[in-house]
């Protein structure tokens, strides 16, 4: 609701972030600490994120499937990082039908354990690989601090899981999941994204490397916003999974796995929001465009309604998510402001005299006041949209990306590394070792995000310890 | 796999559904008692369930969210007859991130709870109703029983959750929704259906009335494949969901909720199923079409394969979901066991004389022999095949309601009841009395499914205690 106006970004960037996804009604804090209810706008968003990569895994092979909320605690404890790792964050269910379970079951934190116990049943021959699979679904992880979207106890995403007889295919597997990744966010979500190695500190629980793809946040901060693992035979010795190759010998699978969350919302969020509110990009949006019908008296309002339904018609026919705002009682100002706050793309403005020159306003929600404004002919309206919708993505993008590089500092003394974390990004060499890392951590609060696969000539010197370094890392305060 | 023979339906059909479900590959048991793990051939044939109702619901204004999964405890004692329902089926977590809860929580076994508690937050004006609201999600009831997809401790449905302002609203939404899984089973999966009320007994905890869909399965048992529930305003006293009408007095909300399940797919498997394994129907089958080449030396090989991959291009272009079975190393016999196991709705067999013919031979799964088979020319081989899905699904859908109304008898007295119910549906008078219902379910075993909403004119006498009775009742053994 727009009655109220949001802490502005810049004063307060968190509670404008808080604020803004209540009032949006993306989402809403759950009865059970630390869990959301993710609300019908929000949940609108994340279908569109969900059909975008569910293409995107169905294109390359994957096939989706479903495996239990419940796993057998026993299990956790088979794959000694992952123990380590997940102990500390379980949900356990003690009781079922009245009774005390004999052995407690854990809520799936992630589902590398029971997919393991399956493949060991299903996987038999080399014939059988790779076996390529994904799930949607909600896992539970017990986190103490907790914010919407960005971390909560229950959180939405997929988990991909393949298997299969190399190393090397499984390796190539990884990858070209960053990439998908990386594809989805720049082209699907206009977020420039720096796709990456995880230092041995931050990979996954049970991983021999973690990919991941970073994104900077409107306050200079990053954010993790999705995750490829490759596994090595770590999983795959712990729960037997073995397969016989073309010349009879029994071996151990390579496995992956890889997500991507509702997370992702938040960093739609504060990639883009302004202090009026979101700034959806088109691809995702829920409503590509909102038709806002201006009127006084009942005449006028009969003119422009009619005329209204025409553009809605059109526009839904050329394949355009529109939505007209036929709301009684609230004013057109009032209705601007509210799809503002929730970020549609387009605002189609339509009154009385548009109507008599066969025209319409149309207003980008990226390029606030007049210089966003242009008006359209009625007559190939559709197409006018269709190409302002193009426009628009790749104007985020390229807005998003230039504030990127803007903040992001190329570091070669501890000094300038420190100067650089406080706005954004720091681009450093680094040892490579977690003595380094970890004092970095405690006296900058900035963690290492990643080492980015784009890597720029030569070599250097780690900008604490003075050790050689071969490549460049992004350290930078996260979320 | 198709190595060896299914049990036959008409020997033991428990253990034919059994194997059946296991050697399609639709799902496995979990290693959590009573647990499924639904595999990508059943998990794309739930996605084409999902997205036939899907779309259904968001037609008729339904918007889809996300509730939690842990619900307090305390919730589920809100409302008198939910609590007696659920308490002994519950999933209760008591151990979070290390420590004792100190108030335990319920995974979800279905939401009304938490959704009531939700909207007494969101809905305040009459402005705000209707909310029309659906998840797709799983749920938890500590089932002691279990079956793979008919009955287990976790499965998968969507769950509708609607208010508003009069009860008439709340009535016709759960007509509606009714309606809808009525078109659903009958128009999609096929499935002929009988829409009804349930008895007293039989209807949700916590509703006024639950409407049901009842199909009659290939044993003559019933499975309630989908429910509708009008919950009064039982729920929103419970959770104090109100609004303030048009003269500002504040009211309480009428509300209602539905749902359908991954029974369903128990339900299409022993409508249509038969000795060979699943019939699929084209609407909702993950391949409508497979391809199955057919050759000898390397020569004939790539002329089958080159025409092949033609055939699989012309119809997916033509929005046919098609698969072409290029595996090496098993026979075209096997591969057609294979697929017949799998219910593919056709069967494109190509070899070398039809390709020099420019034909292919097209197999329905629905017509075993060569009853089924017709050869079709590959130009307009996609209309061919289009026409005969077509064919399939009407084809299908008619033999099952055949069926169902072979063994279907009116009983009038006892005695044609209990012959009745020992090989299909007893539809019979009966005076709406607990202790009817009870005495003819313990001398029986068959139940009450429900009242079907179409009746025949005129009045009678209960079938077992001769009292009047305005309207007859499907009884059945069931599922």
């Amino acid at each position: 609701m727009a009655d109220e106006k949001l802490p502005s970004r810049s004063e307060d960037f968190s509670e404008w972030y808080n604020q803004l996804v209540l009032r949006a009604e993306l989402a809403d804090y759950a009865p059970v600490r630390g869990c959301m209810v993710v609300r019908p706008y929000g949940w609108a968003l994340w279908e569109n994120i969900q059909q975008a990569l569910d293409r995107r895994f169905k294109a390359t092979g994957h096939q989706n499937v479903a495996f239990p909320l419940f796993i057998p605690r026993s299990f956790i404890d088979k794959e000694k990082h992952h123990v380590e790792g997940f102990s500390p964050e379980l949900a356990v269910v003690t009781i079922g039908g009245g009774e005390e379970l004999a052995e407690p079951l854990v809520v799936r934190p992630t589902s590398e354990t029971i997919v393991g116990h399956m493949w060991s049943k299903w996987i038999k021959s080399y014939r059988d690989l790779p076996v390529l699979m994904n799930q949607w679904n909600s896992v539970v992880r017990w986190e103490m601090r907790t914010k919407l979207f960005l971390r909560t106890l229950e959180f939405f995403w997929q988990e991909g899981h393949t298997a299969h007889a190399t190393r090397e295919e499984a390796e190539v597997e990884t990858r070209q999941m960053l990439d998908i990744y990386t594809d989805f966010a720049v082209n699907d979500a206009a977020i420039p994204v720096v796709p990456g190695r995880k230092s041995d500190s931050e990979k996954f629980a049970g991983a021999d490397i973690t990919y991941s793809i970073e994104a900077m946040m409107g306050d200079g901060k990053a954010l993790q916003a999705g995750t490829s693992h490759f596994l090595g035979q770590n999983f795959a010795e712990a729960f037997e999974v073995r397969y016989l190759d073309q010349g009879g010998q029994l071996q151990h699978c390579w496995t992956t796995s890889w997500g991507l969350s509702t997370r992702f919302i938040g960093a739609i969020i504060m990639v883009h929001g302004d202090d009026q509110g979101l700034v959806l990009p088109p691809k995702l949006a829920p409503y590509q465009a909102v038709v806002v019908p201006i009127y006084k008296t009942d005449e006028e309002k009969a003119t422009v309604l009619a005329a209204a339904k025409n553009v809605r018609t059109t526009l839904a026919a050329a394949g355009i998510r529109v939505k007209l705002d036929e709301r009684e009682g609230m004013s057109p100002g009032w209705k601007f402001n509210d799809w503002e706050m929730r970020g549609v793309p387009v605002r189609i403005e339509l009154g009385p005299k548009d109507v008599a020159k066969q025209s319409a306003m149309l207003a980008r929600r990226d390029k606030p006041g007049k210089e966003g404004k242009t008006p359209a002919a009625l007559e190939g309206l559709a197409q006018s949209v269709t190409a302002l919708l193009g426009e628009i993505q790749k104007s985020m993008h390229d807005r998003a990306l230039a504030f990127r590089e803007a903040h992001t500092r190329v570091s070669n003394t501890y000094d300038e590394f420190k100067t650089a974390v406080e706005t954004g990004f720091a681009s450093a060499h680094w040892c490579g070792g977690g003595e380094c890392e970890a004092r970095i951590k405690e006296e900058t609060r900035a963690t290492h995000r990643c080492i980015p696969m784009e890597q720029p000539a030569g070599t250097g010197t780690c900008v604490l310890c003075g050790k050689p370094s071969p490549e460049r890392a992004i350290f930078a305060r996260a979320y």
